[in-house]
């Protein structure tokens, strides 16, 4: 067990939890959500802002990293936290869900995942075991198993046999564990696809090797939204109150209320800074599409009342003409707002929890996106 | 004549100028660097630090921006400063070059222009009136006449009959500008390609006019740096003293430099964001290319003595990263750390005016330029 991660569960408001952890770079309050820097930076968002707009955390992507610039010079380098000047916490994926989606001629044997880079197609081997070296190299905070990942619909053989060998892994990758700093966490995963009970057994042999967080892993893979709700109630129960439950790869503002809802701890997603770079824009008042004409004449900001500077700063026409222009700078500002609006979400779902009306937050929150926007000016 | 727009000379040492201009909407000091937003957005880098860089006022496209969004709608948003939420001066160009550069099926007669928009294939027709029109629509401080810009080398009977139209063009925005807000200020701009006696005539010519700037055009459009700042020799003496000289499109920190010792007051260039784009840093010790190899190991900063935070807080090697990699955040950091670079060079110009030791500084700066870059680690 590491000396120096813990978890505390502050308060409990039907299902949803109030907490937090604590790592080696600082505290991390839950529920979390975790901005996504891919290659080691989040696109579009300068370092400053995603602090600024109340990260505590934020996810890297082993296998990105581990083709370019590579673990062993990022650990020459000081490690993650000092090669991106973010000194906060870090969590690292295993590389697996990249591997299944980015990279050409993989193969899943016993020992590990082969796979041909999609940056200079060298074969290249992803262990359980070399995946905990790498994020080790890298320096993580959370160092996460390496599991297989499917994409649903997947017949339920199938999903049983990617379960049991994410497993085998995850034994295998905690015992790799053992020669690691103390300092580090590491997370396992459960699989099981949309299957009750696979999810279950996954869950329950998890917690028998034991593992500091537990993720709920291979949702938010092609399912519809209630597929994953169900997954994560039948999910839950099976897991430890005294550690952190994370929900990889989630989602959408709606998603994450439902999750919480439903006991979730910990989220990433690119939706903030992709949806950025697409001209869209989250907001109390749902999503809003800058591209759309309406905007174009629109001297209002997208939300005055917004903490983010960008949205309160510049006018609803200046972001339409920036996207329409593809100037870098709207990408910029929306991302940046979005990822405002993330953090914002998560310090309000927190302080409901911790006022217990989390329902009612729950509720105010999804009348104001069903709104749709501030009505024309 | 403006009753906003005043230039002062402060001191001259040999034939480089220290100075300012009120505008109003703020002071410039000169020599001055005005960064370019040609859409109405410097390309990656955020509005605050183009003013945390230190510049005083900011270049704005009017071919661009007449086309979209259109100067009626910038105009019906507040203006420029309003809609770009830069509340500090701007001067605009006249469209004139980007209309010979980026338009297809342009025809250049006695009245103005006519051209097909590079974006939907419009036909436009821009007159010098209707370039004061849009401008003050936009609602520049400081407002450019329409001309037309050859590239170098050029016939000399073509450079004198492209003079000569310039100058009627002259004459009808000095006329056209008497209806303008007496805040905003109009420049001639000199042509005449590489002939002295053609470059000596149209200054003349536009000092009878009258102006309260005068920018020297047709410059840095493909001839030696030699035969720039031949002709910059040449004109220069016979501008008034107690106005403002722009050299326009230029250029790099050399061309600055070798242009304010022969008595420039204003530059405006893209290369600080462009170059940012394309891996390149502007230092103390001359263009560093983020893409070559040696970086990649390279713990230090770009320049530990830089005032921009991004040259300091992120390690070469970190950059490298970014620029191998096509992370936006490498194209945002670099371009700002060059737009401080040129901004810092401005005001080590100044101070060094100021102090009667620019000649010193300019030798220095070159030297500092020769050494390449800090001695491998």
């Amino acid at each position: 067990m590491s000396e120096t991660f813990a978890f505390r569960l502050f308060k409990t408001d039907c299902a949803a939890r109030l907490g937090q952890f604590t790592t080696a770079h600082g505290v991390v309050r839950t529920p979390a959500f975790m901005p996504v820097g891919t290659q080691g930076a989040l696109k579009g968002v300068h370092w400053r802002d995603v602090r600024e707009a109340g990260a505590d955390i934020v996810l890297a992507n082993t296998y990105h990293l581990m083709l370019r610039p590579g673990a062993e010079r990022v650990a020459s380098l000081g490690g993650l936290q000092k090669f991106i000047n973010w000194p906060h916490p870090i969590l690292t994926d295993s590389g697996g869900f990249q591997v299944m989606s980015l990279s050409e001629l993989r193969k899943v044997e016993e020992k590990g995942v082969t796979f041909r880079s999609h940056l200079d197609g060298a074969i290249i081997e992803l262990t359980p075991e070399r995946a905990i070296e790498i994020q080790n190299l890298l320096g993580a905070d959370i160092v996460m198993q390496l599991d297989e990942c499917l994409r649903l619909p997947a017949e339920r053989d199938e999903i049983a046999r990617a379960m049991n060998l994410s497993l085998r892994w995850a034994e295998r990758s905690k015992r790799a564990f053992e020669s690691v700093s103390p300092e580090r966490a590491l997370f396992g995963i459960v699989q099981g696809g949309d299957d009750a009970g696979l999810r279950i057994e996954s869950a329950h042999t998890l917690v028998d090797i034991g593992f500091q967080g537990y993720a709920i892993g291979g949702l938010a893979v092609g399912e519809p939204q209630d597929v994953m709700l169900r997954v994560i109630e039948e999910t839950a129960p099976a897991l430890p109150n005294d550690r952190p439950r994370y929900l990889m790869g989630v989602g959408t503002p709606d998603d994450i209320l439902e999750a919480v809802a439903r006991g979730i701890d910990m989220f990433d997603c690119v939706l903030p800074t992709r949806n950025g770079r697409h001209g869209s824009a989250f907001t109390r008042f749902g999503q809003i599409n800058l591209f759309n004409a309406r905007h174009a004449h629109d001297a209002r900001p997208l939300d005055d009342q917004s903490r983010c500077p960008a949205a309160r700063d510049y006018s609803r026409a200046y972001l339409h003409h920036l996207v329409k222009a593809n100037e870098m700078l709207g990408a910029m500002l929306l991302s940046t707002i979005n990822l405002f609006y993330y953090q914002d979400l998560m310090q309000g779902i927190r302080s409901a929890i911790e006022q217990g009306r989390f329902d009612d937050f729950r509720r105010k929150t999804r009348e104001g996106w069903a709104c749709g926007d501030l009505p024309p000016a």
